[in-house]
């Protein structure tokens, strides 16, 4: 098992515990609670994958996925009154999360000769679209169009590992940079409450 | 005609019927009507398709099903007001639909040599991802989020046709089993208003 | 460069810009009204190729489209306070957008192959589907739903296409009176405000 399937692994095991609490406080029932979690885990990758075309989707080809979203649920449903206390924590995991998931949306798309734009586009849609669509289905408003910095975090970095790829920057330090880019721009954006301007 | 090919039928055309109904109470005009039940009808089978990547889509390939939606339309629409209070009959219609499409699913995923794991996931998602979608485009919370027991009783009907199978059990006596359960599940628990426990 | 290229950039630019404008009174920042143009520019066609199977999606295969979304987004953003007065300008391209991406939908459909009925659908799903996936995402009700003859006119314009081509008429007349007839059902239709029956 090499660093990526694992990473990709622990993104998805992560994905699905802050899918899991993101409905909490709405009284919705344990299956609920886990279909929620499944589908924060799933949806972005699944999306991705729809879009190109390229199947079988991560979780239908390969069966870890779905016991490592399981193993999320589970966490959350044992631990839950310790794991909502960790938010703070789990904040932390979800910035790693759609870090990773960017950035393996990226190489991902190109892999299967798509253009850059393609890959950018797709990179942040592996990180986000998840959440997205857990909360369109929770009739939240989609965390993309609340305040904060968080969609544009993940294109700024899909954009800065394409270019430092063009330029033939190695693999592992272009990895480094451009995941750091997205973590360091969410942590800054929630410390100092920054966001983008308006249209208005 | 097999019976299998008849029940889709008659299932497609009560869940057309069910859509068509369920935004009556909205002022939504004839268009939007025939819309929701064409997206109830269709929705769980095309989404199982389209994750699994199995093309044509069931309603593409065999037009049969697009005159079954549009009879269910028609019916709503001409014997509305003897329809709307046939809302006993509508449930347990709608309680079959769900009990054959949840088997339909699980054994569509598996002739297409998919794991169990996933099998059971598109038995549920067969069956009431048409309503989750119609109620996530009407703004209602989805069915699925609801305090009574529903998606869980097609999960759990999927797992018991997928273990009686694994040990050889005869088809029809499984489909037998496992639909006959997920029936009694979702009568049991809307008689006594049964739910899951909550995380809080 | 040929007509019906053109066209469909040009439809495209134009639905980039009345997605991004559509949240202008949410107090979205800037990269939410740009996810909102490209949602609604591409959410159509994307959902007609992916019911159908054909891979790539335009806009996948051809990066022009992704230039043609950025600049309507861009234009929205440099010329807000100019663009947000034109309403009814772009009132009449969206019409305009509509009539020709129903046409569209409805002869690629034909030329993979799939049957009327289902090209009757496509065409619709073509013109609308943005819109409704836009309206989803950002709590509204999807503008299907709305009192105003909206996808009904698609669908019309559809049937009235495929029946005109069944019967031999030539293609570009076919085009011609197809078009005309969605852009003047919906003129009619929002200029004395008719709408469908409702069920009730």
């Amino acid at each position: 098992m090499d660093l990526q399937y694992a990473l990709e692994l622990i993104g998805t095991f992560v994905f699905s515990i802050s899918g899991a609490l993101a409905i909490q406080d709405k009284g919705h029932d344990l299956f609920g609670a886990g279909f929620t979690g499944f589908i924060t885990a799933i949806g972005g990758g699944s999306l991705r994958d729809i879009l190109l075309g390229a199947h079988p989707l991560v979780w239908i080809g390969n069966v870890d996925f779905l016991y490592a979203i399981l193993a999320g649920i589970l966490v959350t449903f044992v631990f839950f009154r310790f794991v909502s206390k960790l938010r703070k924590t789990l904040f932390l995991f979800d910035t790693l999360g759609i870090a990773f998931f960017t950035v393996l949306g990226v190489e991902k798309t190109l892999s299967l000769g798509f253009s850059v734009e393609v890959a950018a586009i797709m990179g942040m849609f592996s990180a986000v679209m998840g959440g997205v669509i857990r909360d369109t289905l929770t009739n939240e408003i989609p965390i993309l169009f609340r305040k904060e910095i968080y969609a544009s975090a993940c294109l700024a970095g899909a954009i800065v590992y394409l270019i430092a790829n063009h330029f033939g920057l190695e693999r592992d330090i272009n990895l480094l940079i451009s995941i750091s880019l997205i973590i360091s721009i969410r942590l800054v954006a929630v410390k100092y409450k920054l966001s983008l301007p308006t249209l208005g």
